[in-house]
C-alpha cells in the first residue's frame, strides 16, 4: 500500500458526479465534484465527459476507474443489473461490469435487488456506501441511509439479508413546493435540526405515522388560525415526514443504528434518531462511498488478474 | 314552497364555479359549471363573473344568491371566517355575511374551524355539504367527505365535534405526476374502484399505514424488477394513499359511516370502505350541497326578515 495515485472513484447519481482521485491505502489525493449527473450528459456520452474531468485533473490514461450509482441503471452508461437479497456486500465489486469500448478500464458496480412479489426494491449506489460503512464499522446490523430515497438496512455479519426505501427526501421537497403548503413553508433554508418544531414533528410523525397526510394539512391550518410562519412549518413538515419513516422501519428506542450521512442530512437524522432514544453510530457518507468505491476495485482486479497486468 | 325560481345556489372553490337555479323547495332548474374557480376571477372580478353567469342564463335581478367554498376565504370575495368547533351545523346559514355594496343580495356561508394548538383544522364548502348531508340522512355519527382534501367529521346529532383533513387526493395528483413515480404511473385516466391492484393498495394503506412512503417507493421497484404497468401502480398508488387515510381515521370494520361524494370518488372510496367492513350510507355530493345551500338561505333570511322585505 503506498499514497501514490492508484484508482478513480467516482459516485455517479441523477443529479450529481463526485470524483475523487484515491491512492490503494485510501488516501483523498484530488476532489472534483460538477453537476452533470445522468441527465446532463446524455447528449456528451459517458466518455467524453469522464475524460473531461480526467483531463482538468490531469490523471494518467494507465489509472483504472471504479463507477457506483446511476450510471449502471437501464438508462445510464452500462447496464450492470441488481443483486439479489440476501447478499454480501463484500461482492459487489467482483460483480462489477467492465465498460466495452473504452480506452480507460473502467467498471461499474450493480445495484441490490429485493425481488419480493409484494414489496419489492431496488437500491444503486448505496450498496457501495454500504460496503464502505461494514468495513468502518463491522458488525452493525442496522443501517440508516437518509436521502431523497432513504435507504434502511438490516445485515448479519457481512450479508444484507433485507432492505427498505422510503420516499422522505423527495416528498419533503415535492410536498413543500408542489401543494397547498407552498404557502405555509415558503423559503429554501436547510431545517434546523434542534428547532423544537422539528423534534415534535418527529414524534408525532414516529408514534402516530398514519395521522401523516393529516398531520401536513394540519400546517396550513396553523398557518391560517395561529399565524404559524414558514421556518416553524418547514421543520415541522421535515419532522413529520423522518418521524414516520422512523415509524416505517420500525425504529425503537435503546437500539443501535448505523447512520450513514454527511451534512445537513446528517444532522437532522441524527437529531431524530436520538429523540425516538435509538444509539447512533455516525459514519460520514462520503468516506463510506470512497471506501467502498476502492475496496470494489481491488475486489475486482483480485479477481480479474489478466486486467490488472494489461 | 313553490317550484318557482326563488334561489341561486353556488358552490364557487378555488378551481370550481357551480350554480344552480332552485325552487324554494329544492328542485333544480338550472344549472351551470365552469371553471371560473377563485384563481380565475382575480382581474375580472366576483361580481361581473357571478352577474356574467346570471345573464346567460337569463336570471332575474330579483333573486337572491347564496355561496359556499373559498369565495368566503381571505383571498375571496368577502372574508366570512370560520365557525368554531363544537358547531352546530344547522347555524353556518344564520352566520352567513351579506356581500356590501353589490345590487342583488348575496350571501357567503361561513367555514369551520378546530382551534386545537397540536392540530388545527379548517373547512369551507363542506360544512354546506355537511349540512345537506345531516339534513338528508339525520343521525349519522361520522361522515367521510373526499377530495383533494379530504374531511372526516364526528358528528353528535347537529353538532360538529371535531373534524380532521387528510391531504389524499392533493398527494395523489403531486406523486403521481411529480415524483420518480411519474414513470411508473404515467397516464391519467380514473382509476378502476375494482382493480385488485387498488384494493389490495387499500388493504396495505389500512393495516400498514406507516409504511406508507416505502410502499410509494416499491411500485417504482415492481415496474424495475417485475415490469408492473402504469394502470396497476395507478391504482395502487390510489388505493395506499386511500387505506393510509383511512386507517388516519381510525376506521373499524362494523362501523357505519356516511360518504359524501359523487362520481369516481364515490365509487372508490365507497369500495374501499366496504373493503374495510364498513356499512357504506351514500349521500350523493351535489344533492348535499344543494340542499345545504337553500337551507342556509331560509336560515339567513328567517332571521333577516328586514332584508328578506327589502
Amino acid at each position: 500500500m503506498s499514497t501514490a495515485p492508484a484508482i478513480i472513484a467516482v459516485d455517479w447519481g441523477t443529479s450529481s458526479f463526485r470524483l475523487w482521485l484515491m491512492s490503494n491505502d485510501g488516501t483523498v489525493l484530488a476532489e472534483h465534484r460538477s453537476h452533470e449527473g445522468m441527465s446532463e450528459v446524455a447528449e456528451r456520452g459517458f466518455e467524453t465527459v469522464l475524460e473531461s474531468h480526467l483531463k482538468a485533473l490531469s490523471i494518467p490514461d494507465s489509472l483504472p476507474v471504479v463507477i457506483c450509482g446511476m450510471a449502471g441503471s437501464r438508462q445510464g452508461w452500462v447496464e450492470t443489473g441488481y443483486i439479489n437479497t440476501p447478499a454480501d456486500v463484500t461482492t459487489i465489486g467482483e460483480n462489477a461490469v467492465l465498460v466495452p469500448g473504452v480506452a480507460r478500464r473502467t467498471i461499474i458496480i450493480p445495484g441490490l435487488a429485493v425481488r419480493s412479489h409484494n414489496e419489492p426494491d431496488v437500491m444503486r449506489g448505496e450498496e457501495t456506501q454500504l460496503l464502505g460503512a461494514h468495513l468502518e464499522l463491522p458488525g452493525g446490523e442496522r443501517y440508516c441511509m437518509p436521502g431523497t430515497h432513504s435507504k434502511w438496512v438490516s445485515m448479519n455479519g457481512a450479508m444484507v439479508t433485507g432492505f427498505e426505501t422510503f420516499m422522505t427526501g423527495e416528498l419533503f421537497a415535492t410536498i413543500s413546493a408542489r401543494t397547498i403548503l407552498v404557502h405555509s413553508t415558503g423559503g429554501e433554508g436547510p431545517v434546523d435540526a434542534q428547532d423544537p418544531a422539528f423534534l415534535t414533528g418527529v414524534r408525532d410523525g414516529w408514534t402516530r405515522p398514519e395521522k401523516t397526510t393529516h398531520h401536513l394539512f394540519s400546517i396550513r391550518a396553523g398557518q391560517l388560525l395561529h399565524g404559524r410562519g414558514p421556518d416553524e412549518n418547514r421543520a415541522r413538515l421535515s419532522g413529520l415526514l423522518i418521524g414516520a419513516e422512523l415509524a416505517g422501519a420500525g425504529v425503537r428506542g435503546g437500539e443501535q443504528i448505523g447512520l450513514v450521512a454527511s451534512g445537513a442530512l446528517q444532522r437532522l437524522y441524527h437529531a431524530a434518531l436520538s429523540e425516538c432514544g435509538v444509539q447512533v453510530r455516525d459514519i460520514d457518507a462520503d468516506v463510506a462511498v470512497r471506501r467502498g468505491l476502492v475496496d470494489s476495485w481491488h475486489s475486482f482486479s483480485n479477481l480479474n488478474g489478466d486486467l490488472k497486468r494489461a
